[in-house]
């Protein structure tokens, strides 16, 4: 039965995105690419290492001259990281660093712990016979040969894989998703911005701000916002102008059933096709999504602030990421409750939690999708499936999601 | 055993927060402070909700007209959202929309989907006896008072936080930490740019990139960026010029005992105070840190990529944020292994992982700390501690944390 909810919701989902269509890609700078996605594969221009090197500071030698000459050698030679290979002459050591190439003819590498130091020479301190061929040597290709895959198409570059592109990669440019274009749109006759004073029923926006800072922090995004009253032709034409230009539209408020929601006859009225209306959830339950004729987002979030911060980030997020090509969604993770209740819901429960020194998750009072208090003293939310009460473990997602 | 090292590393990172110097504040935009830290308690201007407010679309009246009138009422008003109060005349209901504000003299909303509504009249579908007091009215203060602590110093301003804020805070503007500001020194004199033209035996720098890359997905931070040769007095007077105008100085490179590693002698001579060289740790074991008598943190991590990628998430990150005022550390979640190996380590041990998409972790085979393969291909490590197998759950880093 709860399966059965969630397995319903991941389908809608599914079917929504078929419908979409994932952004074109441009040519970009690896060093201006963080946080991007990337829209091609890339080979290993060369073998890594690309040569023999030191896995360690220390004497390279060959194995054989040690046991000729009593485990001490003359050195004249130094092998750093970055330079040229040298030759090793005959029955000599040649000090290395890590990263160094192995100079032709040596064998061993001898880290210096295990050495009597002097500038001119040096003196092995450890039996011969726990010596390998090949000790501390890292071999050409070990990690990876020229042509292998070094990354596939849509991953997102974080700095790791920035570090592999500008090692594996023989150009300074790759191609990248470009970004998503995103129009926000936020309904409601009643909204004030910060500035404004306001009267004890008036009501400030905060859904747009919360939007804002969300796509913020996704780099593959970027933006435009508009607020528009609760007004049929001027949200529809709100829509229509942003089919025009972006990838996605995100909606607030006016989704619901009530005479002033004109969002589900708006999107229509613009070309939208419905996907799903209403989800079997709480907060968030009126959420409509649909999809434009070339494959355009079109997302109306209920406008209650608990149910925007929610339903943007477990719904909103992965379609997003969808468009822009990202193939490895957003890990999920699962919390373990610090605190529990033995309190159901028949629908899927998102409920507000905050992530204790320890990692468990405490559950927040809350009173419902109007309580901006909760959702500031919040880190995110768990989503409890129907009928379960909430004790244990459960996915987690956090407000600031990698 | 294990626990002895993990605590042995944590209370030297305690001793070197203890000798670092949180970041000023300064005044800025709400709307333009998404990512920043907090760095004031903001009150709650006014009650939430301000007033009694309507938790549904339906009908304001008083119950007792009800039982009065049969269930029938004459409907003439419509009370919205952010609209002024209205007042209930005698035996009349108010038509009303959620979050607008309970018409003086009306004790209950009924729910529209119990209604027979007409345009100017509306009759209650259900048994009155079934209607309490109070019913779907959101209650002025609920949330919270006036004058209550709506966000605590030292949060992270993610969307949900500008949300609050936003409708919590009487004023636009609110006190953040200024950015830090982070000085990147590469040492190294094997570092080629990756637009250069490279022979077998050269290394690319990779690690400034990953460093920045890191760094831009951090808000609440600025950079600059320089590259210096493996020489003392050249890698001193880039600390020394770093400590003129940044917080924090992160090196690469040059930390080990070798004899081109003049990086803790160059700490020292620009005057940072060592607190720790070295952690029991693979990779990353050399690592140094230190404080400067004006609270500054200088970090030297080792110079290969998978080093410097761990020990920056590891130790770095966290570090960067005790100098940005974040009390809430960026939370470490667990992850269950999704395969496993006997191999154990008398070290703490980071081994990268790829998250599944059922959100266990894959041990990524590795090569050690040069495999940039690998890198690329990990979403973050575990955290092994020494002499364990790695097998069942272990504290996870991604490499692109909240």
């Amino acid at each position: 039965m709860e399966l059965t909810v969630l397995d319903d919701i991941e389908t809608k989902l599914l079917t929504l995105e078929s419908k979409l269509r994932v952004v074109e890609s441009e040519s970009m700078d690896i060093a201006r690419s963080a946080g991007r996605i990337l829209a091609q594969e890339v080979l290993n221009f060369r073998d890594s290492p690309p040569m023999d090197v030191s896995a360690m500071d220390g004497y390279a030698c060959r194995l054989e001259d040690l046991q000729v000459c009593a485990s001490r050698l003359p050195v004249d030679q130094t092998a750093t990281a970055g330079a040229a290979p040298l030759e090793l002459s005959g029955h000599r050591a040649i000090r290395i660093f890590t990263g160094a190439v192995v100079p032709k003819g040596a064998n061993v590498v001898i880290p210096r712990e295990r050495c009597d130091e002097k500038t001119d020479r040096v003196a092995i301190q450890m039996p011969l016979d726990q010596i390998k061929l090949g000790w501390n040597i890292r071999r050409q290709a070990e990690n990876a040969r020229q042509g292998d895959v070094a990354l596939s198409a849509g991953c997102r570059i974080d700095g790791p894989r920035i570090s592999s592109l500008v090692s594996m990669h023989q150009h300074p440019q790759i191609l990248v998703h470009r970004k998503v274009r995103v129009a926000i749109i936020n309904t409601g006759d009643e909204l004030l911005d910060i500035g404004m004073p306001i009267q004890p029923w008036q009501i400030r926006d905060s859904n747009g701000p919360l939007l804002e800072c969300s796509l913020q922090a996704l780099p593959w995004t970027q933006w435009t916002r508009t607020s528009v009253k609760d007004d049929l032709p001027k949200i529809q034409s709100a829509i229509e102008q942003a089919l025009q230009d972006s990838d996605a539209i995100i909606l607030t408020g006016g989704v619901s059933m009530g005479d002033t929601d004109h969002v589900p006859t708006a999107v229509q009225n613009a070309g939208g096709k419905i996907v799903f209306h209403r989800l079997p959830i709480r907060p968030g339950a009126p959420i409509l999504a649909a999809a434009s004729d070339h494959g355009q987002l079109i997302l109306g979030l209920p406008g209650n602030p608990v149910s925007v911060a929610v339903t943007f980030r477990r719904y909103g997020l992965p379609l997003l990421e969808h468009l822009t090509g990202k193939i490895d969604r957003s890990a999920c993770y699962r919390t373990e409750l610090a605190n529990s209740d033995e309190k159901t819901l028949h629908l899927v429960w998102f409920r507000l939690v905050k992530i204790q020194p320890d990692s468990t998750a405490l559950l927040l009072p809350s009173q419902g999708s109007g309580d901006l208090r909760s959702l500031g003293l919040s880190d995110g939310f768990i989503e409890v499936p129907p009928q379960t009460p909430s004790k244990g473990s459960f996915r987690y997602y956090d407000w600031s999601p990698s």
